[in-house]
C-alpha cells in the first residue's frame, strides 16, 4: 500500500478543472471572431453531413438495434433515419454515424476528430429541451453554436497538452479527450454555473474512451459516439448535483496524469478564450486517410487539364516513404483495402475527380478499368517530398507526360475546402439519404443554425419527409 | 506518425480476448465446486444488501433525477426504491449505490470490488429479460448465478495481471477491469456465442472507468456503476452484430498494455475455469477502510468479554504504522473523517460491538460519550505488528488490564463472516429501507436464488411495499 510507481507525477499542475470551467460557463456568447463563427457552421455541417450519409450503414443498423432494446422514449432524431431515440442514445448513434466513413473534420495537430463527440451530444440536448416545458432548459441555435466552440477548444486544448504521447501509449484520443469536450458543451448549454461545470468535466474525466487496436472495426466510430453519450449524462448528473473530485483532469491520479506521460498544461492555458482551436478544424475532400489527399488531388488536376483514363501509358507518382509505408497496397479487393491503396486513390482521382464513400465501394475498386489504372500507377519513393504533397507525371500514349505538383492538397489548412466545395460533399453524402430537395434546404438551415430561435427545423430537415 | 514509444510493447501476448470469450460462452452450468457456488450466494447478497440499504443516499437521488431526464422504460427496478428505469440505468444507479458506503465485496489480490460492475447489470438484465416476450432470451435463477461467478473471474483476472502497475498508475481497477465482468456476465446472460462474447469484451475493452483521484466524491461510486452499465450495453451491441477488434485486450495497443505497463498473461490463462476468483471474496463488517478492521475487532471482543466504555481509564493500542498514517484522525468532526479514524474505530467496537454505516454517522460520531471514549485510545506504532492485525489493552479504572490480540480481524480470508454475520450486516442495512419482514424473506430468497425460475420474486422483495 506504501507503493508509488508514478515518480514522475506533477504535483504542481495548475488548477486546469477549475480554469476550464470557468471558461465554459462564464465565457460570452459568440465571444470570437466572425471567422471563427463561421468555422463553427462548417464544423456543424461537415459533421452533420457525414452523420447523415452513414445512417444505414450497418454500425448504425447494428447501434439502434441495441437501443432499442432500452425501449427508449423518442427525444431526439437518429440523423438521416425516421427513429427517434431518447438524447443520450441519439448522441451515442449521431457520433457513431459522423465517424463511420472516417470522413469527418479533423484537428491537424492531435488528429483529434472533434466534431462527433462534441456536436453529436449538442445535438441531441438540443432537441429535446428545445421543446422543454421547463423555459429555462430551453435551447437557441446561438447556443448550440457556443456550445460547440468551446466544446471542441476543451478537448483539443488537453489532446494538445497529451499529444502525442497518450495517442502513441494506444489510447484514440478522439474518444478519450471527446467525453470532456461534450461534458463541457452540455454543461454549457444546460447553463450550469462553475462549480457544477467543474463537476461536470470531474464525471467525465473518469470516463476516457477509445483504443487504437480498434481501428478497422465498429467501435472505432463507437469511440466518438460513446464520448458524446458520456459527456452528455455527466453534464446531467452534475446538474442533479452528483459531485467529482474539483481536481479530475490534473491531479497525479486524476485522468490526463493516468492516461499520459506528457502533460504540457501551458497548452490548456495559453490564450484560452482568445484562441480558438476549432479555428484549425480541417475537413477532408476524400473518403480515405489523410497522406493519400494530395496524390488525389494531383489526378484530380489532370483531369480537368483533360487528361482521361483512355490517354494513360502510365502515371509516374513520386511521394515521401510515409505514403507507401501506410498506404502501399497495389491489387485492393474490396472497399476498406482500397482506403489504404495510394494506387486506387489515383485511378480514382483520374477517373471521376474526387473520391468519396462510393468512389471506394466495393463495386468501383473492383470495377475492370479501375484494376486496369490502378496498375498503370508506378509509384516512387522521394524523401525530399513532403508527407503532405505529391508529384505526379501522366505519361500518355502519345508520348506527352502532363506533370501536376500538390504542394497543400485540397482540406489542408493551407488549402481549405472551399463553403462550395463543402456543399458539394454533403450533397454528395445526403443527397440519396434525404433527396436533393431536402438536402438542399438542410444546407441552408446549417449555415442560419447560429440565428436560429432553436434546432427544431434543422432538426426536421436531417431526417427523411415521412410518407 | 513513424513514432513509438511502445519500446515495451508485447507483440507475442497469447490471445486473452478469444480464450475468455470461448470460456465466458462454454463453460458449463455450475461446473464448479458447491463451496464456489455457495461463495456466489453470499457475494450477491452482500451486494445486494449494500444497494438496498444506500437506497436513498443523495449520490442515488442524484443519479436517479438526471437518468429521469431521460424518461426511461420501466424495465428494472431500483434496489430499495420504488422506481423504476430501463436496464441500463437501473445497472448504473445500483452499481452505485452498491459502492457509496464502501462496504461492499472485496477481492483482496487486487482490491477490486467485483460485485458492483457484474452484479448490478446481471440483476437489471436479469429482471428485465425474465418476462421477455422472446422467450430465448429469459433468464433464469441459475443463470444469474453462473453469470455472475463467471463475470467477476474475468475482472479478477484480469485485475490479476495488470495489478498492481495499473492501479499505482490511477486506476480506480472496480471500474476499469468491472466494465470486462459485466460484459462477460451479461453475453453468458444473452447466451452468446464465442464469437459474439469476444466482440461484447472487444466493445468493453475500448471503457474502461475510473480514476483514484475521485475517491471521497460521488464519482467513485460512479466508477462500478458506469463498468455495469458500460458492460452491458456492449453485450447488446455485440448481440445485434456490432464488431471490435478480435485482439482488444491483449494487443499492444489494446486496452491491457495501453493502460497497464504489467501484464502478466498467466493470470489470466492459468486454471482458468478451474479455479474461480470469486471464492477469494470478502466481505467488510465493518464500514470503513479495511487496515481499522482489526482494531474494532478486537474492541468488540472485549466488550463481549464484559468491558465497558464506564469502566475505562485508557485504551493501548499497537498497531503497524500504516494503520495510523492513513486512519490516523484523532478527533474526526463528522461520518466521513471517522472513516480515516482509528481511534472512532475503537470506541464503537467497545460501544456496539460492531460499526455499520450508522455507527460513522456524523449523529453518532460527535456524540460526547464517543468523543471522549475516543480519546482514551492511546495508540502506538509497533512495526512488528502485521497490517492485518491489531494488538489492543483495555487499563479499567480498578487497574485491572484486558488483553485481546486480533491476528486476523473478522471478514478476512483467514477467517470469514459466516452466513449468520452476513444476515445481521444485511438487516442493519435493509430493515430500515424495506422493513424486517421483508428483510428476512429477502434474505431467504438471495440463498435460493441459484435454483429460481427468474428473479422475479427476489426482486418484488428488494423494493419497498407499494401502498
Amino acid at each position: 500500500m506504501a507503493r508509488n510507481t508514478q515518480v514522475t507525477a506533477d504535483h504542481n499542475a495548475p488548477g486546469i478543472t477549475q480554469i476550464l470551467a470557468k471558461y465554459v460557463a462564464t465565457h460570452p456568447s459568440k465571444g470570437w471572431s466572425d471567422a471563427v463563427d463561421h468555422e463553427a457552421h462548417r464544423t456543424f455541417m461537415n459533421w452533420l453531413g457525414c452523420a447523415v450519409g452513414a445512417a444505414h450503414h450497418e454500425a448504425a443498423d447494428a447501434a439502434l438495434a441495441a437501443v432499442n432494446m432500452l425501449q427508449p422514449a423518442p427525444q431526439a432524431s437518429v440523423l438521416g433515419r425516421t427513429e427517434k431515440v431518447d438524447m443520450v442514445s441519439a448522441a451515442l448513434i449521431n457520433g457513431i454515424t459522423s465517424h463511420t466513413f472516417d470522413f469527418d473534420d479533423t484537428h491537424l495537430k492531435t488528429i483529434i476528430h472533434p466534431a462527433g463527440p462534441v456536436a453529436s451530444a449538442v445535438l441531441a440536448m438540443a432537441e429535446h429541451l428545445g421543446s422543454h416545458v421547463d423555459e429555462t432548459l430551453r435551447v437557441s441555435g446561438r447556443e448550440v453554436i457556443d456550445a460547440l466552440v468551446i466544446g471542441i477548444d476543451v478537448s483539443c486544448r488537453v489532446g494538445n497538452a497529451m499529444y502525442p504521447d497518450h495517442y502513441d501509449r494506444g489510447w484514440h484520443i478522439t474518444g478519450s479527450t471527446g467525453t470532456l469536450g461534450a461534458a463541457a458543451a452540455c454543461a454549457r448549454l444546460l447553463k450550469l454555473d462553475v462549480q457544477q461545470t467543474a463537476m461536470a468535466l470531474g464525471i467525465a474525466a473518469s470516463q476516457p474512451i477509445g483504443m487504437r487496436e480498434q481501428f478497422g472495426t465498429m467501435t472505432k466510430p463507437f469511440h466518438p459516439g460513446g464520448a458524446a453519450r458520456a459527456g452528455l449524462m455527466s453534464a446531467l448528473l452534475a446538474s442533479k448535483g452528483f459531485t467529482a473530485s474539483p481536481k479530475a483532469l490534473e491531479a497525479p491520479r486524476g485522468m490526463m496524469q493516468t492516461v499520459s506521460t506528457k502533460n504540457d498544461w501551458h497548452e490548456i492555458t495559453h490564450e484560452l478564450g482568445e484562441r480558438f482551436e476549432i479555428s484549425f478544424n480541417s475537413y477532408k475532400p476524400f473518403a480515405c486517410g489523410i497522406v493519400i489527399h494530395p496524390s488525389i488531388d494531383a489526378c484530380a488536376q489532370l483531369r480537368l487539364q483533360g487528361v482521361t483514363p483512355e490517354q494513360i501509358d502510365r502515371i509516374e507518382l513520386k511521394v515521401h516513404s510515409l505514403v507507401l509505408e501506410l498506404t502501399g497496397k497495389k491489387e485492393p479487393q474490396d472497399g476498406l483495402q482500397a482506403k489504404f491503396s495510394v494506387y486506387h486513390g489515383c485511378a480514382a482521382g483520374l477517373t471521376f475527380g474526387y473520391a468519396a464513400e462510393d468512389e471506394f465501394s466495393s463495386a468501383v475498386v473492383t470495377r475492370p478499368d479501375m484494376v486496369a489504372l490502378r496498375r498503370k500507377v508506378l509509384a516512387t519513393v522521394d524523401d525530399s517530398i513532403d508527407e503532405a504533397s505529391a508529384d505526379v507525371t501522366a505519361v500518355l500514349l502519345d508520348g506527352r507526360r502532363v506533370h501536376v505538383f500538390v504542394e497543400h492538397a485540397i482540406g489542408s489548412l493551407k488549402n481549405p475546402m472551399s463553403d462550395t466545395q463543402l456543399e458539394a460533399k454533403f450533397q454528395g453524402m445526403s443527397d440519396a439519404i434525404l433527396g436533393a430537395g431536402r438536402t438542399s434546404d438542410l444546407i441552408n438551415a446549417c449555415w442560419g443554425i447560429g440565428n436560429a430561435a432553436n434546432v427544431k427545423a434543422l432538426v426536421a430537415l436531417a431526417v427523411p419527409e415521412r410518407k
